[in-house]
């Protein structure tokens, strides 16, 4: 039998535009994940009367509602008592969950005595499931009435996001009719329109399977998703999509499930047992930090040096003042030489180097804003690769921060470097 | 008088939890700078039954309804389709946008012909106003019907934040009664609890101005939110109440509408005529990254040293290895070796230096995740900062960051440096 999920967040701070409904996403993924259909999310300031109609309408066409936010003492719990209200439910007073409240208030704020509203949070619709928080004050609540199942989960999003995992997920795994079971395949160097291009016809014609292209932050992305009664099955049906799109895309295809380029090229350099540095001007620390935003990185990674001023490139790396002089700091032998001097200096078996123009201006040798010249220098020699992006700051510091990487994975990988 | 506006998103990819609605905060927040209040959101996937559903309740409640979303040809023109409907309005052809949907297909696909799809684009609403998109392909529309003001706005964030900043807010802005203007007070070192404990009852008394906390990464934020008949009134209202806040935060508060911490530090620094570096090791290229997030830092940004591998701190750095091996690499002497270390390599007025336990485990002498030292060296004098702080790993590296930008903040201003 097949499930519709609605979702309704609380809270002015979404109406306001303080804050982006983060929540919504991270359930519709979750849902989605487990074949539960989501059709409609709803945001409600809080207001009573307005989270009444959206329940009210959720409850006439949905069988599992979740509603996020509105569980705090600062709202006055107004989910629970509208929830309660909506489905025909008394407040009774939940001991176990004041006594967590009050050991998370404990270790939280020790000494500063629990006001009244913290003990209103274990007021919970009798009858119900308790999710218990570990990560915040207010419990999580689950019932089934009208022929709904109804789940309030607190609203910070980490609240809310391990809530839903460690508590939500297990109870309704056991509704959900097979499982969905997806892979994405990662790739780098191609648009998002060319692969689109290539694949339409083929996307179109799949049902399950089903093939959806992503781009973002300069990379795209195929999910590959199939429903089957059991894993095994889903993953035998993934498998032959998988193959053909290796066959097509090869060496742009740098890893399937991976979260990230950096992320490649750290698994590559343990498996080879290698290191990795970095020299970086327009860049400025961007490489440095998505390495080392992985965690355990220490062992193949040694460090880097932003040279963002000219004469650093020259006294840290000993980039040769000629060089600098005759070809400027965003040139092909610069890029090279950083690199060079990069692995020197940081006594590392591999360097990326970045040097170009994140904009908004061009630089006082009138290059154009965007142009950038990656290389990796290695023991058997040194690779540049020059790109030349009509992007905004951030998007071309970090699509050259990825070519660095990119040049990193192929030559880790054996493909041709270029 | 006052409007109520609605937000309807259209996209399964929002339903599948592939992106977050981010459109609706844009939107909403825009919104609430007009006076305009917000008091749903609805997401609908690509599908015209439950559209047209969203869309009836929303005539029924308010009188902007604004949509995003569902104008492109991979789903139909759906939204046009089914609010033409709803609004008894005929979809004509719209010469005029035809060319110049054509004019951005050449500049982005030269040589690629047209497709039909791209020309139903060109297909708006009897008697509406176009608002021409000079972001992407598909036109915005606006028209009023059943005393109801209809927006219809493309999905792409680029594109919805660009239509609305420049074709939606001229718009609205004849229609807002009054302006409603916000300060925003930035403070860094203090908890959101013990800030909003200080605060609480004021914050109940007030009406306008309101006065809203908020905590982000490590820091807090004060809103001040007057709504006047013009921008001079709202501002007469706000000064009073800033006042009385910086005098009672006075050296927590690092700026007022200012986007970061690393932005005042950027300010202070050219306001003294200083340059800055850095050495990290825990933070790992970040406190780089950020500043150089800023265009035009390299004015007073000379660079920085990742030195993650403990030997680079030495061989970069020049730290004693004596330092090194009598303390380990984080302590208060090897942070403070490396602020100076960076002064000296680096050739800036100011060096801020990081060390310490980014996690996810202990390092190998048993200190803890979360334990930091940030340094900073001056010509007069190197100050070392300890903190010690419970979270993960992105949270360690990003307040560390941020730490170190305070101490350079802390000595900029002229205040205790501690």
């Amino acid at each position: 039998m097949s499930h519709t999920a609605e979702l309704i967040a609380v809270g002015t701070e979404l109406l306001l535009g303080n804050i982006a409904n983060t929540d919504a996403q991270m359930l519709s993924q979750g849902l989605s994940a487990l074949g539960i259909n989501v059709y409609y999310h709803t945001v409600v300031g809080d207001n009573p009367q307005r989270l009444r109609a959206a329940v009210e309408l959720a409850k006439s066409r949905a069988d599992i509602l979740i509603t996020t936010g509105g569980l705090g003492p600062t709202c006055d719990d107004l989910t629970k008592n509208v929830l309660a209200e909506c489905f025909g439910k008394k407040l009774v007073f939940h001991a176990p969950s004041a006594r967590r409240i009050e050991a998370y208030f404990e270790r939280l704020h020790a000494g500063r005595p629990m006001t009244e509203n913290n003990y209103q949070q274990a007021m919970l619709p009798e009858g119900c499931t308790v999710l218990d928080n570990d990560w915040g004050t207010a419990p999580g609540v689950a019932f089934e009435a009208d022929g709904v199942r109804v789940i309030m989960l607190p609203g910070p999003p980490r609240e809310c996001r391990a809530m839903f995992t460690h508590r939500v997920i297990p109870y309704l795994k056991s509704l959900a009719d097979g499982v969905i079971v997806s892979r994405t395949l990662k790739l780098f160097g191609i648009g998002e329109s060319s692969m689109e291009a290539q694949l339409r016809e083929e996307m179109e014609a799949m049902t399950n399977p089903t093939l959806a292209p992503y781009a973002k932050e300069g990379e795209c992305e195929l999910r590959i998703t199939a429903k089957a009664a059991d894993e095994e099955s889903a993953r035998a049906l993934i498998a032959p999509v998988e193959e053909r799109l290796r066959a097509r895309f090869g060496p742009l295809i740098y890893g399937a499930d991976v979260p990230s380029l950096e992320a490649a090229v750290f698994q590559l350099l343990k498996e080879k047992g290698l290191t990795l540095g970095c020299a970086e001007s327009c860049t400025g620390g961007l490489i440095a930090k998505r390495m080392t935003d992985l965690s355990g990185v220490s062992a193949v990674f040694r460090g880097g040096v932003v040279s963002y001023a000219t004469e650093v490139k020259h006294t840290v790396l000993g980039v040769e003042q000629a060089l600098l002089d005759e070809f400027g700091a965003v040139s092909e032998p610069v890029a090279r030489a950083m690199a060079e001097g990069a692995r020197r200096v940081l006594g590392c078996d591999l360097a990326v180097a970045s040097t170009g123009v994140a904009g908004p201006d061009p630089d006082e040798r009138g290059n154009p804003v965007g142009l950038v010249y990656l290389a990796l220098a290695a023991p058997d020699g040194t690779w540049v690769r020059k790109i030349q992006q009509g992007l905004g700051r951030e998007r071309v510091r970090h699509v050259s921060a990825s070519h660095g990487f990119d040049l990193a994975r192929r030559y880790l990988s054996g493909l041709e470097v270029k």
